[in-house]
């Protein structure tokens, strides 16, 4: 058992609960599938914002890391981790982040992404007169209807504007596709890339990403790279879909029963100040582990409620420990989680050195 | 304008912004309320978490404030705030609270609830060498469904346990009422007040709360006390309600469009990690100041999709202003918010002191 009962007892609830072990095994699966097919890894630090974990992740055999906001890269790459090359998935708009994106590609292989002309100018105004230029990607909507430009030939020309501006070069073509989307991205990014390779401007990176679907990024086989986030830790989301069992969640809630007004029905101290109000498309709020009985059918931000369809059979002081339905925001709630395994001594406290980095 | 267009383009994006006049107007509008009623007010510090708006709550006549956890309490007294009357409506469970607890009792005025034998016995235990007794409320269901007795015999049965106990002296009665429950709430709180005060016991509370109903409070003739949080701000929520204008939402949420996809559609920089996923049983996850033709149909953590009946006459850049769902889960995500009005020379940034207190 990763964390003893004793240390369960000295945690104060509600608090986030890190399996390294489980992680460890996480992070090695997806790595064996990505060497056997030739894909690189990047993952998304979104789940862990973490850069012991990051390290792991390295270790395993990542080659860097991607980010989604600035503020997070600022993050990752001020703590004390093995990061040297970063994606930031994201269109960088407003002259103080195009600052601080500017510090930041002193100190890291920086990358970042673009889905128009006015953000491709913005960079390449940006950038122009440094020494060293800015890699941007091309992000393309292969379905999943959010940013990206929405055909190959609108890819290849954005691709074209990357390629002639000054202080920006064309990196390749980025997708956060569709669970499910492999056939797309495939179609997609095999046009865009031919049309562009045809005008002799080279595609050095197409990357791709998203746990749900993670074991069929080589049905994309035109894909050089993935980006998987949720996958080191697992959540209820993701057994849902059969990507995993219950004991492939890293990362778990403990939590106490404070009240246990009727038969049927507990509280809990862990609400969706911790858990959060995302569904991802399920009923209920988290799962609690060892009791397939219980629903947790209503937050409010201290409060989670538990019915069973039978006697609940709890008592007031008793912790439990909630597979939640989604673990990137639940980590991005908590300013440390506890951590264990890896041959660590006793249970530690790592700060959550990302957390609310959301500009 | 509180906010002048050259404050709102400094502020790097995502941000919460704090019109403080309006904030102002409201916790006024219902200190009137309860003034004329003679109502106690005490409100619930979640919806803001600043030790800066408790002062003008207290300047306005409010008599303390209401906290959900020790931690939340903590900061908010650790902080240079006028509080000296702190009510936790929530059960205490657990050595290390009932000993943060002890330590909070000795530094203000202290009240907390409990619904069983169980919390009573362990704040019984935790006082009964202190000098001071804890004052403990009975936290009675009328009709939330959530914590607290459900019978005004229980709540006579736990108030007699208080008043035999060493170490705590009961209260009164606290109740998280349903939106519309005054009936209820009067009903409840007569019978267990006449059936407690049979006994020789005084019932010097009985404190009431929740925002959607708040200018009915009066019609609970029973309540002494009562404890809205969210009027400070106001939110999506509450105008779905008709309990406010827009004119009335002193917190909104500026963002930035970064992508503009498609005719109808934009991609702005606030996602789950600032609006939350919080729905209060709406449809999408916020309103654009403004803009009643767009729908925010779909978040990710750092994405906000917004998506408009017509063409969205939107450019890359633009700021936009959001009236979130839920104004105080809102507050909880960011470490600062950005503060004007009140006859500040200029925005100021204001740490969120009890953001993330959830122990």
């Amino acid at each position: 058992m990763t964390f003893s009962p004793a240390d369960i007892a000295a945690i104060q609830t509600p608090a986030v609960l890190i399996d390294l072990d489980i992680a460890i095994a996480n992070i090695g699966r997806f790595q064996r599938y990505a060497d056997a097919h030739g894909l690189r890894v990047r993952p998304h630090v979104k789940t862990h914002k973490l850069p012991e974990i990051v390290n792991l992740q390295i270790a395993a055999g990542a080659v860097g890391i991607t980010c989604q906001k600035v503020s997070e890269a600022e993050a990752m790459v001020a703590a004390d981790s093995a990061v040297t090359d970063v994606l930031i998935t994201y269109n960088i708009v407003g002259a103080e982040k195009l600052e601080r994106l500017k510090a930041l590609a002193k100190k890291v292989k920086l990358s970042v992404v673009a889905d128009s002309a006015a953000i491709v100018k913005g960079l390449s105004d940006a950038f122009r007169n440094e020494v060293q230029p800015l890699t941007v990607l091309v992000e393309c909507d292969t379905g999943a209807n959010r940013c990206g430009v929405l055909t190959p030939e609108a890819a290849e020309a954005l691709a074209v504007l990357i390629h002639t501006l000054p202080g920006v070069v064309f990196g390749g073509l980025m997708t956060y596709p569709p669970a499910g989307g492999e056939a797309a991205v495939e179609a997609f990014m095999m046009t865009a890339k031919t049309r562009i390779e045809a005008l002799g401007i080279a595609v050095p990176v197409i990357t791709s990403g998203g746990t749900p679907s993670m074991m069929h990024a080589a049905d994309a086989p035109v894909t050089t790279e993935y980006r998987p986030g949720t996958y080191v830790y697992n959540d209820r989301s993701l057994v849902s879909r059969g990507a995993c069992g219950w004991e492939d969640c890293a990362l778990r809630v403990l939590t106490t029963v404070v009240s246990v007004p009727a038969a049927n029905r507990a509280i809990v101290d862990a609400g969706s100040k911790i858990l959060t109000s995302d569904l991802l498309g399920l009923t209920g709020y988290g799962h609690v582990r060892g009791r397939d009985d219980i629903v947790i059918d209503q937050l409010s931000e201290e409060h989670g409620r538990l019915i069973s369809s039978g006697p609940i059979g709890l008592s007031v002081g008793d912790k439990l420990q909630i597979v939640p339905n989604h673990a990137c925001v639940v980590t991005n709630m908590v300013d440390a989680v506890y951590v264990a395994g890896n041959g660590l001594a006793s249970v530690e406290s790592w700060p959550v050195v990302a957390r609310g980095k959301i500009v």
